[in-house]
């Protein structure tokens, strides 16, 4: 392994050129996730960055953001939120709209998820344009929480998401960037 | 919490009537997911089941197996593996066909995602007719794997998909039955 984790874990993610379209290098993390060695190092940056703040739970987005959320919830001793696509959870739910390329989508919660107060730390694979992640952040903090921070493994900073989701307040943090 | 860790979990389920439609109740582990205390409990019946098997991989499938998955690849030292649904991977996949209600729907796994002999777990939340699990067992064998155990949290055995598993000859582990 390389000395630095960082450049260890970004070194192994593989880029897929023309994914999901002609022009668009896709950033594939499944070769982190396969080797016991990078998932290792990838889940322990975020230990090491989380372990002594004061958190409640951690919110993965739906669903790659479940991969690095529920690891980490664990191995800090938190519980676990997932923020689904729509239609996915079966009680009471909250709902945000958000602007994808073409159309719309939508994020929800169940409305019993997160308890007023709590201290949430906001979990994905990666910040494109942030539309996700903001979405999710309205939605927790429409159910009374007190979202920490907003963490990805990869931010791609041309797309300005992680620019615009500074600019609400909410502080980002992201392993590497492409 | 209870003394028994498996009345803990079942408990801790939340059955919801009449989803996803008339007549059916789901069974929703949110509740033991957002709770630190079950999330830890029920993750630890896995490790415990497991922390001596000699395992390469866990595999997850899309979206819920990536939950329990993720945390018991880590806790054992070990890869992780997602099977997905159709047309969310971005590098050359296998894909396997399965019947759903109504209509066939398909998982994919990337065609190095595993290598020929590598020991796997393959892990979902639930096992209702088994389709889903018999298609992921098909396209790790498929690649080569040696697929050691389905293991999910919840089993509902009158839809009888963990006997038609177990009849394969692949053995099957839920922690509860409902």
């Amino acid at each position: 392994m390389n000395t630095d984790p960082v450049a260890y874990i970004r070194q192994t993610i593989r880029s897929v050129p023309d994914w999901p379209k002609p022009g668009v290098t896709f950033r594939d993390i499944t070769p982190v996730l396969q080797d016991p060695r990078s998932f290792r190092v990838l889940v322990d940056l975020f230990v090491y960055r989380y372990m002594r703040q004061r958190l409640d739970l951690v919110a993965g987005i739906d669903a790659r953001g479940f991969i690095l959320g529920s690891v980490l919830a664990y191995e800090l001793n938190l519980g676990f939120v997932p923020v689904r696509k729509q239609g996915k959870l079966p009680h009471r739910t909250l709902s945000e709209d958000y602007s994808l390329e073409y159309g719309n989508a939508a994020v929800e919660m169940h409305d019993d998820a997160v308890k007023p107060g709590q201290r949430v730390l906001l979990i994905d694979d990666l910040i494109a344009t942030g539309g996700t992640m903001l979405a999710a952040t309205k939605l927790l903090q429409r159910l009374g929480a007190n979202v920490v921070e907003a963490a990805c493994i990869i931010d791609l900073p041309e797309l300005k998401g992680s620019e615009t989701i500074t600019a609400t307040g909410l502080p980002v943090y992201s392993v590497c960037q492409f």
